[in-house]
C-alpha cells in the first residue's frame, strides 16, 4: 500500500463539525471560528532525515524548509500566515548549537512573513532529525481558493520553473505568499494548488478534485536550468521535461482562470512581479485525464506522471 | 543539556505579531484572531514509539493518547476543543490494519469532544512509530485560565489521584475538559494546568509563573491506588508518595482559586462530579519553592522533585 492508498483509507470518515468549511484533502483545512469576516486556514507538515534532507543537510536549510512548505500550503489557498507550533524529534545525544541554527532560520523566515512561532514541543526521535510544522492562517471569508473549481475552457498557469530541485531549490524555495494573494485579489482563480509532488501528479489532483481534464502544450512548461543540467549528465539521465512533469518538491503555484483572463492576467503580473515567470502552460479541457500536445500531435499522460503515446 | 534547557534556550527570542496573546510556555498559545467574544488556543504533542509507548502497546492506545494529550492540554485553559490535524511517521513497511487502529480510536476520542480531524500528512520515519498532533481550540476571551495567576493565599487543588501512571493511566486518562470548563465557569480560577511532569515539577512551573511558593499538606496529596501497588513491590520500589509527586503522566487539573472559595468549590464539585476525586493539596505563600507540612513539621522539596529534609 503507498501513501496516497494509505491517505484514501485514513481519511474516508474522519470527525467533522459545524466548523469545518473544508476538511482533509486540499492544501489547507478551512474551518469557520466565527471570525466574522475572516475563515482559519489550517495546515501541518513534516520533514524527516533521509527523507527530506540528508545528514549533511546544513541546519538553517532543514529549519527554513520545515516551515518553507506549509507556507506554500497557505500560499496556495490565497492566504496569510499567522501562526506556527513546532515539534523537533531529536537523538539523545544532539548538538544544541546544531538545533539552535534550526531555529534561527526557521524564525527568520517566520518573521519575513509576520508568522508567530506560538510553541512546539522537542521530543526524542533517537534515529533521526524530524520536524513537524502546524500552521495557521486566516483568508476572507469565500476568497478562498480550492483545487476544486477549475471549469472547462480555463486557461492553466504555473509560477516559475519546474523540475530539478532536489539539486538546490528543494531547501531554499520562496514560498509565493504574496503573489497568490495578489492573484486572488485582482482575478478570480477558480482553482490553485502548490506543486509538491510534480506538476503530473499535482495537476491530475486538481482535476480529480474539479471533475475535469487539461491539454497541456509541451513548449510552453517551463524547464529550469537544474533540470536541464541534470538531463546532460548521461543517456541515463532523467530527460529534463519528464523532470518538470515528476520531479516534485517545486512549490510553485499551479492555478486556473477563464480563458478570457489570460492576457490580462499575463501583462498585470509581468507588471506587479517582473523577476518571477508566469506560464500559460495548457486549458482545461471536458475530458478527463491529461493530454499533452506538441508540434507531432497529442499524447496521453498515465497515472504515474510518465508519457505513454497514444 | 537537558530538554528544559533546551527549549529555554530556543524560546527565549520567537517571532511574535499581533495576534499573540499568550506564546510558547502556557499549556496553549493563545491568540485573537479578530473572532469577537472568542479567542483561540493552539497546541501541538507527539508521541513516540519507545518513549510514550512500547512495540507492544495495542494501536487503539496509542491513537487514542496522542490525541488525548493535546486534549488535556486545551482543559488545561478551561478551553474548548474544535479541530486537529495528525501527523504519523511510519517504518516504510507498516501494516495498513495497524495504522487504521490508530487512528480510529483517536477519531473515536475526537468525535466524543465534538473535535473535527481536519487533515494531516504521513511521512516515513524508518525505525519507529511517531504521531504528532496540532490542536485547535476557543474560550471566551477573558475567560482564559494562566499558569501564571495564582496569588498568595489561594487553596491549590488537584483532581483525581497521582502517580503509577504508567502501570495503564497514561494510555486510557480521560481530558478534563468537562470539569476544567465547568471550574471557569463556577468559579474564579486563579491558575490552572495540567499534570504532565508529575505534580512536583508542574507545581513547580505554576509557582514560578505566578511568582509565588506553596505549601503542600501530605496527608492530602491523593496517591493512585497503581502507586501504592508499585510500592508494594520490595524495598527498591519508588515510595508511593514519591510517586504521586514525580511520575508525572497523571493528566489531571491542578489549579488553584482563593482561599476563601475552597469550601464552596469542594461542596460543588461533589454534586456536579461526584465520581471524580477533588482534593484539596495546600495554599499559595509568599515564599517561593514548595514546602511539605506533615505531622512531624515541615520540609523543601528539591527542583527535582525529591524529598529532602530541612
Amino acid at each position: 500500500m503507498n501513501e496516497f492508498q494509505l491517505i484514501h483509507r485514513l481519511t474516508r470518515n474522519l470527525p467533522a463539525n459545524a466548523s469545518v468549511l473544508v476538511g482533509a484533502g486540499d492544501d489547507c483545512a478551512v474551518l469557520d471560528l466565527g471570525m466574522g469576516e475572516r475563515v482559519v486556514l489550517f495546515k501541518t507538515d513534516a520533514v524527516v532525515e533521509g527523507i527530506h534532507f540528508t545528514p549533511e543537510t546544513p541546519p538553517e536549510k532543514i529549519g527554513r524548509k520545515a516551515l518553507a512548505r506549509c507556507l506554500s500550503d497557505i500560499a496556495a489557498m490565497a492566504g496569510t500566515p499567522t501562526a506556527a507550533v513546532v515539534t523537533i524529534g531529536l537523538p539523545q545525544r544532539f548538538e544544541p548549537a546544531f538545533v539552535e541554527k534550526i531555529y534561527a532560520v526557521l524564525n527568520a523566515l517566520a518573521r519575513q512573513h509576520e508568522v508567530a512561532i506560538v510553541g512546539g514541543e522537542t521530543t526524542t526521535n533517537p534515529e533521526r532529525i524530524l520536524i513537524s510544522v502546524a500552521l495557521l492562517g486566516t483568508v476572507a471569508r469565500g476568497k478562498t481558493v480550492l483545487r476544486s473549481g477549475a471549469q472547462v475552457g480555463d486557461a492553466l498557469f504555473v509560477t516559475g520553473e519546474l523540475g530539478g530541485s532536489l539539486l538546490a531549490k528543494h531547501l531554499d524555495f520562496e514560498p509565493r505568499l504574496a503573489e497568490a494573494r495578489w492573484l486572488a485579489e485582482h482575478f478570480k482563480v477558480h482553482a490553485m494548488l502548490d506543486v509538491s509532488d510534480g506538476l503530473a501528479g499535482d495537476l491530475r489532483h486538481l482535476l480529480d478534485a474539479s471533475g475535469v481534464g487539461a491539454e497541456l502544450l509541451k513548449s510552453a512548461v517551463p524547464i529550469s536550468r537544474a533540470a536541464k543540467e541534470i538531463a546532460k549528465k548521461g543517456d541515463a539521465a532523467k530527460p529534463a521535461f519528464v523532470a518538470a512533469l515528476t520531479d516534485g518538491e517545486d512549490f510553485e503555484l499551479l492555478f486556473t482562470v477563464a480563458g478570457k483572463t489570460a492576457v490580462p492576467l499575463l501583462d498585470a503580473w509581468q507588471k506587479k512581479f517582473p523577476a518571477l515567470k508566469l506560464s500559460c502552460i495548457g486549458k482545461i479541457v471536458a475530458t478527463e485525464g491529461i493530454t499533452l500536445r506538441d508540434g507531432l500531435g497529442t499524447r496521453s499522460l498515465s497515472a504515474q506522471g510518465y508519457v505513454h503515446f497514444s
